[in-house]
């Protein structure tokens, strides 16, 4: 890659002040924030002279609990971690006690509805954050799509990755289809999962198949994320029904259709695998469910699978039919995951039909860091 | 489209606290903001008990100072606007002095290293606003990519829009190529331009012909904007340099050959156009130049083309050969904008020598809000 160089001349400062005339500029020198040192440890600044407190909050940190920042001179509050790990990390600052963004980091993303800045570091090749980070290796495609439903009777979009090589090759590829959680959208795997660097990353290091992922937009309510959508869509969280699986699983036939009349696509049901995170893990087992015979491969994700009554247990023993069981059921939980009962319901359940299973227990809970390493370890087991 | 059912049941209350584990989670009601009102005023929310001093500042004030905002019950700031007219604005808080985002609206965009809300609103269609939205038309595909440039011996980032029924069909299509300024990247077209949307709804209006639209990373010192940049690239508007329009003009040919070898591409100059903003309508102009024949139509938003001295207009001469005049120069600049001289110069220059010059002049100055007015007029009158 080219060498980086800053030349730091005043060439376009008068357009600059013109372009921003919306923001209030200030002429301070920028603080640095975050910085990672030499030692992996990592220096968070921010300026305000008049604040009177000013805490840092990030999931770096030993607790939830905000630490204090401290004052240094010309009003910048700092705080420096113990060396980290390889990892991307999300933080924001507590201002006078009001959450607030690092303004001197751009670095964002959006989580449902709220935007948190987040930074990676690697401290080697292969941990967890060198996964989530861009390197000089061939690099897949991103389109950012519409597909129709005819079982819904409406266009619904889609984010679909295509592995480095696929437009100049002859090449059919296996599909995944990835589901994002109560909430999510099409951008969510993209955004928070780093699912391109992901894959791009285990694909150059030959750790995964070249493949085709499919991040469809599986909320009922809207058939886009905010941007995309009709009006100013502001997505909730709590916008969740107890039948939300419903609409994505009746409609899932499309969504596949469309991919494999719209890309190379190799056939077959070890050419398919479908994974996704909390409710896209019940729509998981439910679409894989529902399509016998035509995944080979289904991850669950802090799997939300309700097997607790005998009902519902009565329910899964019907469609599990051990003929069209697929190679792989694959369930990955944080062990304080409130959702890890079920997860453990559900392995249990599998391996008494003789089904298989693999189970895997992270630490942490229901978080993006831990769907991030699920997907890492879910991409290198399929298609094989 | 479907019908939109918002059942706010707290069936996922006990995943949205274990998942938002980063976030300070507040249990008071929301507030929403901004709310278009019936007379199309527009009413802003802010919920800080204990701020002394909230202000709002917004492009759709009367001038950049802020506005106080006035504390009602509970800690809830709000104020309401005159009447609007159907735009794309940005807006922002000023809280105890210190500038930060509405917690209430998750639309932002980022211009360079700023996040800054934003809302779209239209009050009939073809208003400015309305072709910023999204709307039950048929809808394109944006592609984020990587091409090489053997040039730069780099691969370097891109977003290519391809027409709805792109994918469907055998035709070819026209190609323009878009420019971002100074401070941009591979994003600013899709995301500040409101680029999709522009092209999705006149295309469906039949006011502009289906077109792909190939926004390249311009910048020298980088190869793709933040987040698909190796490490934790922050772009700054003064990493500027006086030839920064090197290396695009050097390589454009690397980009013009990747797009005709990978895409359904109609050939010949008038089935070529190429504009940018700033910096990229200097590079459009330069690049028209350096590859005589090659664009039928060319277009300069708030051109920064330098032909004020002796020396910059002979060059010019020397390269604006008649013989492959474009279909249309097409000029555009706000009244406000520090770069009119030089924009007036060059209309002036086209008109001297009998070349084909359309000369647009906007209120306001060196924005993007003139600059997506410029798209919309531009892309209806090439390919024609």
């Amino acid at each position: 890659m080219k060498h980086i160089r800053i030349a730091a001349t005043l060439v376009a400062l008068s357009l600059a002040v013109s372009a921003s005339a919306q923001q209030a500029l200030s002429f301070k020198a920028p603080v640095k924030s975050p910085e990672v040192n030499p030692d992996n440890s990592v220096t968070f600044r921010y300026r305000n002279a008049k604040a009177l407190t000013v805490q840092l909050q990030g999931d770096f940190l030993p607790t939830n609990a905000p630490v204090d920042m401290v004052e240094g001179e010309d009003g910048v509050w700092s705080y420096t971690t113990q060396p980290l790990e390889g990892e991307l990390y999300l933080y924001n600052f507590v201002v006078n006690g009001e959450r607030r963004n690092d303004p001197s980091n751009m670095h964002m993303n959006r989580d449902i509805a709220t935007w948190t800045n987040f930074f990676t570091m690697s401290t080697k090749q292969g941990d967890k954050g060198w996964y989530y980070e861009v390197h000089e290796t061939p690099h897949g495609t991103l389109a950012r799509r519409w597909y129709n439903s005819p079982t819904l009777g409406a266009d619904r979009r889609i984010s679909i990755y295509t592995p480095a090589g696929y437009e100049t090759s002859k090449a059919k590829y296996p599909v995944l289809y990835l589901l994002h959680g109560s909430g999510g959208d099409e951008d969510a795997w993209v955004d928070l999962g780093r699912t391109i660097q992901i894959l791009d990353n285990l694909i150059a290091e030959g750790k995964a198949k070249p493949m085709i992922v499919v991040m469809p937009n599986g909320v009922y309510y809207n058939n886009a994320a905010p941007g995309y959508a009709v009006n100013m869509f502001q997505p909730t969280m709590l916008n969740s029904r107890s039948d939300s699986t419903k609409e994505i699983e009746d409609s899932f036939q499309d969504v596949i259709s469309f991919v494999e009349s719209n890309y190379r696509v190799a056939k077959g049901m070890y050419n398919r695998a479908v994974a996704g995170l909390s409710m896209g893990s019940r729509q998981s087992c439910a679409i894989s469910r529902s399509h016998p015979g035509m995944f080979g491969y289904v991850g669950m994700f802090s799997g939300a699978v309700l097997a607790d009554t005998p009902e519902a247990e009565a329910a899964l023993a019907k469609q599990m039919d051990p003929k069209w069981a697929p190679k792989l059921y694959w369930i990955g939980v944080g062990s304080a995951d409130g959702v890890k009962r079920n997860a453990v319901k559900l392995r249990d359940y599998c391996e008494s039909k003789g089904y298989p299973v693999e189970y895997y227990e992270s630490d942490g809970g229901h978080v993006w860091r831990n769907w991030r390493v699920y997907l890492t370890i879910f991409a290198q087991k399929i298609f094989k």
